[in-house]
């Protein structure tokens, strides 16, 4: 049996989508960020990052959005979420996977996060202004190279489109003006049509 | 054929050990930092990112290096680089490096290229002042949680290891004394007596 420790607004929602496509048999725990709940000591025991998402197994918990996408994947081969039996397809994946978690969602960290890399204010405001241009680049690179359309692989589905679906949902407050990506536009209307998107979406409103 | 681009001093050396390690043909080319040759026409054609790693391959250019480690264990799995045929020990890997990709690389990249982040001299000094106490906080997680040892996963040599072990090697520049940490330093004493870890670090001193 799967526990999936989530919080609306956050990342978790890529997670919470592909157990959702594939089926998965799973219980879902909301983690009350407004109690940081998240820093309690007994979501430390199960975390002891104090972040979300977190997939507790009967072999351990697992962490970090691209290593519960691949194993989500990986477990429910039948879904199809990923090309499991080709290894540069999926290094594919991994690098798509990789670049939202290393780089598009640092870069919108800053914008409300700051104090995880500077104790002075005013560094944050600095780092909160320049939100607009890096993630911008982020999302220049994403339209420009890496997103085939109408899915990040081309006409395949996989564990990459929650995952961008899930960070694009962001852009408006990071001062992006989604109507210069005509792709990402395409892609978040897609993605609001699965079934899948859907449920997980009304699960984390409930 | 596999071409693999690097720069020395750089997360690059992670995938570098690893393509040694797998026993992989292939030929590596220095891309120069100190003539930013990362940003010239001709390297974003392989890699439209302007950064190192890339691997080039018949079917195109991998680039991150979570992507590229997994990428070099499933191609070469003779070389036993990851638990390739169990889901969830795949899992921690992938969660291990993408923890070292998207938290403490990126603390670390805070003391250098604040820049990324903010434009205001000022907010790079204070991003500066804090990476002692960022990383450091890494490293309180990696020795207290993730590390198991003597290797990331316990007995069994991984794709982590040579990525802990880059990132460890800056510790020093990152203001962490590496003494509170005896597990990460018996990581970085075992890792040098590797010959595919004295390969890659002498060919790109060369």
């Amino acid at each position: 049996m799967l526990t999936f420790f989530y919080a609306p607004e956050t990342c978790a929602l890529a997670s919470h989508i592909a157990l959702e496509e594939a089926g998965a048999a799973y219980e879902a725990r909301r983690i009350d960020f407004d109690k940081t709940e998240q820093r309690s000591a007994d979501y430390l025991k199960i975390n002891p990052k104090g972040r979300v998402p977190a997939l507790a197994t009967d072999r351990g918990t697992l962490t970090e959005t691209p290593a519960i996408l691949a194993f989500v994947a990986q477990s429910y081969p039948k879904a199809g979420l990923a090309p499991l039996d080709d290894p540069f397809a999926f290094a594919q994946v991994q690098a798509f996977n990789s670049y939202l978690c290393s780089t598009v969602h640092v870069a919108h960290a800053h914008r409300v996060r700051g104090y995880r890399w500077a104790d002075d204010p005013a560094a944050w405001e600095a780092m909160k202004k320049k939100v607009p241009q890096s993630v911008g680049e982020c999302y220049d690179l994403i339209e420009g190279e890496m997103l085939k359309g109408p899915f990040v692989l081309g006409d395949r589905y996989s564990i990459a489109d929650p995952y961008l679906f899930t960070l694009s949902g962001w852009t408006r407050g990071d001062g992006i003006d989604i109507d210069k990506y005509p792709k990402v536009r395409e892609h978040r209307r897609l993605m609001k049509e699965r079934p899948a998107v859907q449920r997980a979406l009304a699960a984390e409103r409930r």
